[in-house]
């Protein structure tokens, strides 16, 4: 797999040959440059990343997630800091959708995270949502790919634990950790957003705190029936991430996930739902800018909406007569 | 506006036919059953939607979004009961995107809103985001175009402050309410939502607790500049939901918004920008669906996907040799 089909770049592009170069070479710089190009759709970014695509594969991708103030950030930074030392490459992806205009809102928070930004081993990027939720993850997706060409042996993704992007990460990670705070009500919150369905492994973190174990007791007892039913065991672990508390074991169950994935023929599966989920993707990204330029290039959108504010026509026929033109 | 141009209902759709003369004659089983097959995307809820689309545009639309307790759904009750007491119909839908999963997870929690359930002239609807977040925004706008063509006067859509899901109901709304409580960092947490820039009121609800005071005077400090450069005045109302404390005012301010969106034309661009959006968004849909049914029918994604495991191939040119093939 890390052997790449020879890319044929357009001419247009000679400068990101050389950019690719530099990537390729392991260059940090490049990196950071490929990465802000993927974010920013730049011109030749699909270039770049379909050339890059046969290089990726190898990563293990791990989302962590959970509500504000469940000490995410905190865990993944002791959790990267475990790695680091065991002499692992990673990449962290800090995601948070509820933040559509200040780019890069929690990166803001973790100003903490300078050393491991001093850790040449360490790329940290921050994500807000801009344009659409799967704009969002559709960037997640993208970054990863990257960063897993690169060559990072483990990718982190950090999200807020909201609806439906968490839900499209979960489709993007191997691994998906859920972090809960002994704190009332914080754990059927999960069940209503969905968490129970994508997680993993949980995490009940800030165990000293009262109802610590009241809660890892209930979500042992949620989790029986879905252990019955499947493989895989859903270990719940107590970390305390501010003293660094439990962290070794959660890494140890999310190494032990990823040989599960690779054992039980899983991973095969989850590849190709995602290579599906991003053809589809790419293709209807596609025809839709086509549609948008040419209703806005042969001014028949104008037309439509001038007929509809007079009263002569509704959206719904206004879609087939468009559709009809093509 | 009022009067519909004849609908002409394709002939599989005659039960539909009955269905909406019921609708026309104000039938309220007939008006839930046709939000039901709008949600679901029940056969003929296009015709449908498009034969009432000339009946719509008379409702005030309001929005009303705040983060999880800030007392969202008691202030809606209470504006409700006011707006009831004036003889005014309305409608109401609570979004909740947080919940992907349990369906109507908002509307569990509001037992005590049986009496508003009991009041022939309100109709409520609790939704939850299923597939997607842009589906939710979707079945949020449809339902409410429903209602409007029912004729209620005002259509509430309560929706939990997170994201993206928060912006696209904005676009969809006339008047925009934030509510916040006077919680350490509520305010900062709203600006970083985006919600400061999609407010049109304001309100500090739980006005009797510490801090109150100090929240409504940062927001005026905040609001300031943005009053300069606009004709709006951007009010900021305290409010106690609880004892229906303040909820008079806002509601005069919400009838002021309405005078004024008329007055300085911005209702005309507000419909028109919508109009647009629901254009695009008919035709991506309908394209996007016969994309889909094609690479199924065809057997040609599974193609692409085996060579791209294979490593003959990625899906960037994949998209490619899909689209080329159209």
């Amino acid at each position: 797999m890390a052997s790449s089909t020879k890319s044929s770049l357009s001419p247009r592009s000679r400068f990101d040959g050389q950019l690719l170069a530099r990537f390729l070479d392991g260059d940090s710089r490049a990196l950071a440059r490929v990465i802000t190009m993927v974010e920013n759709e730049a011109p030749g970014y699909r270039e770049i990343l379909s050339s890059l695509y046969h290089r990726t594969g190898e990563a293990k991708k791990v989302g962590i997630t959970g509500s504000t103030g469940a000490g995410k950030s905190t865990l993944v930074d002791e959790l990267a800091k475990l790695f680091v030392n065991q002499g692992r490459t990673l990449g962290i992806i800090a995601v948070d959708p509820t933040s559509p205009f200040t780019g890069g809102a929690l990166l803001g928070d973790r100003v903490r995270m300078q050393d491991l930004w001093m850790q040449k081993d360490v790329f940290i990027r921050s994500m807000a949502s801009r344009g659409s939720m799967g704009g969002l993850a559709k960037a997640t997706r993208e970054v990863s790919m990257v960063l897993d060409a690169f060559g990072k042996d483990f990718i982190l993704i950090e999200s807020v634990g909201v609806g439906q992007v968490t839900l499209d990460i979960a489709e993007v990670v191997d691994t998906t950790v859920v972090v809960l705070v002994p704190e009332s009500g914080d754990s059927i919150q999960a069940m209503k957003a969905g968490l129970m369905e994508i997680a993993d492994i949980f995490v009940v973190n800030k165990a000293d705190r009262d109802g610590a174990d009241a809660m890892a007791i209930e979500l042992e007892t949620v989790l029986d029936l879905q252990r019955k039913e499947n493989d895989w065991d859903y270990p719940v672990v107590k970390t305390e991430a501010t003293k660094g508390v439990g962290v070794d074991l959660l890494m140890a169950h999310i190494l032990r996930h990823g040989d599960y994935l690779s054992q039980s023929g899983t991973l095969k599966m989850q590849k190709e739902n995602l290579v599906r989920a991003e053809i589809k993707q790419l293709v209807s990204e596609r025809v839709l800018g086509d549609i948008e330029r040419r209703l806005a290039r042969d001014g028949s959108l104008d037309e439509v909406v001038a007929e509809i504010l007079g009263g002569n026509l509704d959206p719904y026929r206004a879609a087939d007569q468009l559709l009809k033109k093509r």
